[in-house]
This record gives structure tokens, sequence and C-alpha cells, in this order.
């Protein structure tokens, strides 16, 4: 047992997380006198997610909003957001202004999305990279609910801001949408009598080389789901209002036949934090 | 919202153990201040868990014998034991005395098994059907680690009692065993520096008509693990000691030439709780 100590002070961090996970999981099953046949539910379930590829789902939609906030206390700037799982690497990179990659007939009303990338020192960012991706306007994710031969990387792409800090893309007012349902994450929710839906946002994850990285939502304000969003992500610092245009003159410049929405918001990302010596 | 909250009352113990789990999970994450990047590969294991079909048995290992402590309290009768994830149903029905299952090679060491069934008031329990299974002397367990085509049913049998309340089965004693390792519930033990190991055991569910089933192990005393199980799932009064018998006309009578080992144990199943009127 010696050389098992030895190797357990290697580790003492996992070791000890894992101790009062599994004691805190412990003391619910004895809290609630958990039944020998709803150990069994619950693991038929578990193991179900395991083979639909859901466990991902489940813990994003349950508890990364929690892991956000506590991972973010005390980090100042712009507040993040959670990540989700329809994040995809490597989405095309585009110099500002620029259209996002889409759909020859895109749906859903056009959105120009403009803003400010600085620092908390208030020095703006040139070269900042901000990677959009978001659902279409019929609540679809691009290689998820839309499959990615149909259309490549759509709604998505790395932006660079020029040199004021500033960038800007036109897309498409995002729509808000159900998590998967017919999984069993969504059973789940459903036998509860709950809804699955999150209120309509754009996924931003802004880097830059002297700045930490940003990971954030910005939610669209009066969405009828802003205030039960089931992944309980939303922070008021990130609703923002839509700015609708209908002037003819306007439209024409652009090109468009059909009213546009504008969104602007001023990113803020904290100073790297310098290495310890 | 009127017809979620309709719904939800459907099904209430399901509503309150989830939120109180989800609850206690965000508690956790919050006191040890969990980062992204650890909730990360926790999602990353339990992912490969589920894909690799090995969240029953992380379930198991982890948490059933909390659970079988928790549902057993005030029962009577013989302590229970956790049923493991390696049972199989519809293994050979035979009739008391007999030989389980076995190859022609089977390796070890004889094991005579025998026992009385009865009820918490006294009385013998003729009929009554001992499923038996157990590793073999290498620790594997058939149609788990021995593939089903080459021994069905290797040690296994549903043994019913004879008139007398009495079973007696010809085995081979079986030995300790890891669990298996190189999957991800063996990575994390040995990213924690711990053994994977059960000591020997052989796992019993009898049944009769008018009593409640009994789900439990017998584990053999003088086992290297018997006090670190790693599934820890060993009760005092589940430990049993083996009596060796090496006197020739003993072996002679059974046809053996190498010692063999006795092992007797009383199971007292609790009558079957009147059903409410």
């Amino acid at each position: 047992m010696s050389s098992s100590k030895t190797m357990e002070a290697k580790n003492p961090r996992l070791n000890q997380l894992f101790d009062d996970l599994v004691g805190t999981l412990r003391a619910f099953i004895r809290k609630h006198h958990i039944t020998h046949e709803e150990f069994r539910r619950t693991v038929a379930h578990l193991n179900e997610a395991g083979a639909t590829g859901e466990i991902p789902l489940m813990m994003d939609v349950f508890l990364e909003a929690t892991v956000d906030r506590v991972d973010s206390e005390g980090r100042g700037g712009t507040e993040t957001c959670v990540e989700g799982p329809f994040y995809v690497p490597g989405a095309p990179a585009m110099k500002s202004p620029c259209v996002l990659p889409h759909r020859a007939n895109e749906p859903g009303e056009v959105l120009i999305f403009s803003g400010l990338v600085r620092s908390t020192d208030g020095a703006a960012l040139p070269g900042a990279v901000v990677d959009i991706w978001q659902a279409d306007a019929q609540g679809a994710y691009s290689h998820f609910n839309i499959p990615e031969a149909d259309a490549p990387y759509n709604l998505r792409a790395r932006v660079g801001t020029d040199q004021d800090g500033r960038f800007e893309v036109r897309t498409w007012v995002p729509a808000s949408y159900e998590i998967p349902k017919a999984g069993p994450t969504g059973k789940l929710l459903a036998a509860m009598g709950r809804h699955a839906w999150r209120p309509a946002h754009i996924h931003l994850r802004i880097t830059h080389e002297n700045s930490q990285t940003l990971t954030t939502q910005i939610f669209l304000a009066g969405d009828p789901w802003i205030d039960s969003d089931v992944v309980g992500a939303v922070k008021g610092s990130l609703v923002v209002g839509l700015e609708k245009h209908d002037n003819p003159a306007d439209l024409r410049k652009l090109g468009l036949v059909r009213p546009y929405y504008t969104l602007s918001y001023d990113f803020v990302l904290p100073r790297r934090m310098a290495k310890a010596a």
C-alpha cells in the first residue's frame, strides 16, 4: 500500500475532488433514501445518454453555467458566458467588415452586428480575433442541425478587428431554439414537465495576444425565453436590444428590400495575467 | 407556464430529486472552484465512459454499495449486497445437488457450496430458487471476460432448494479480480494511485414466492482485498471461511485427486410485505 500512497500524492487535487464528489453523492443517496429501482433507472438513463453521445449536452445544459460563474469571479471586463456544445474550431478567417458564410437562400432578417474590442485599461485592440457562431433564423446550427456538407461553417467566422479595434459583420437574426428533444436530455425535461428553450443569442470567443480570452454570448432583448433559459446562462449585462431600420434610402444603400436590424456591443478583455517568475 | 406546472405535479419525486441533485452538484462546483478546464476534462471522461459502455460499471463501482445499504435498512434476515454489472438472467435451472456448468478443463480448486434457505419466521423454504453467479479461478466471468460462445453460463445456475429448503452445488473456488482497467473507470483509479481489486466472492439472488428477494454476496475470509474492496461492498456478516478437505478417503468418495473445499451458509429471507389494501 505504500507505493499506492506515493502515487496518490502525485495528484492530490484529483483525489480530493473525487472523494468529496463520491461522498456528496452518497450523502444524497442517503438523504433521499434512493431505492435500487431508482438507482437502476438513473444508471439506464445515463447509459442511454452515453450511448447517444448526449453526455456533453446534458452536462452543459445543467451544470456549465455554474462553472462559468465560478470560474469568472473577479475577472473584470465583459461578463463571460457558457461556450455550449455547438462551437466548431477552424471557421473561415475574414477581415472586417464582412458577411458571414451563408446559404444562397439564407432565411430570416438581416442583422448588422458591430462592436469595439478593447482592454480593461482602455486601449482598443487591433488584431483581435472575434470567433462568432450562431443559430440561423430557424434555430439551427451548421454542422449540427444543418449537415456540414450542405453549408460548411454556415453563420460561423473568425473576424479580425481593424486598426481601431472595431469589427462589423453582416449576418441574420438568430432564433430562439429548443435543445435536442428526442434524446435522453429532452426526455428528462419532458418527464419533469419543463421546456427545452434557449433564448436567441450569438456566441463569441474573442482572443488577443495580450489579453485573456473572452467566451460569451449576446442575448436579444425581448425574447420570450429570456427569463427561463433552459441552460440558465443569461446575464443582464449581455442582453442587448436590436435596432430596426426600414428607411428606404438606408435599405437601398445596402441593396436590401426588407427592413434590417443593427446591434452594437463593446467587448472588454482583461489583460493577460503576468506569469509567476 | 400553467400547463408546465400541471405536468410538474405529475412526477413530484422526479422533480424534487433532480432539483436537489443539480443544486448539490452546483454547490460542489462552487465549493471547490471547479475551473472550466476541470469541467471539460470531467465531461470528456464521462463521455468516454458513455462511448465505451462503462457508465453502469462506474456507477456500480462508486455508488451501488451506498444504495444497497440505504435500500436495505430495517429489512431483516441475511444482509444484502450489491448485484454488480455481471448478472446474466436465464441461467440453467438445476435441481440440488448439482455441479455448476463448467468447462472440461475448469481450472482451480473444487468447492462444495451448501446452504439452507429459510424465512425470518424460522420456516425452511423448499422450492426457493438460488440464482448463483461467480468468477472462475482466474477472476473471469462467463459472458464478460470469457466469451459466451466458449462457455455459455459457465459457473452460473438457478438451483432449486429441496424439500428441506437446502441446496448443494459443486463449483470452483472463485478468485479475487480487478475490475476492467483498460477503460475510463480503471484509468481514473490509476490516475488517483488506487487499486482496482475486488475480494473473491460468490453472487446470489434467492427468490421464493412468499419472501422478499435476497440479492447478496458471500466473501471468502482471508482474501488480501477483504478490507479494501474497490466497490466498498463487504459486510462482516457475509465473510465466510472455507474448510479444506484432504483426507484421501473423502477425496476418493468424490472422485477427486486434489484437496477440495467446503463452504456452508444459511440464508434468511424476510416475508414478502403485505400489499396495502
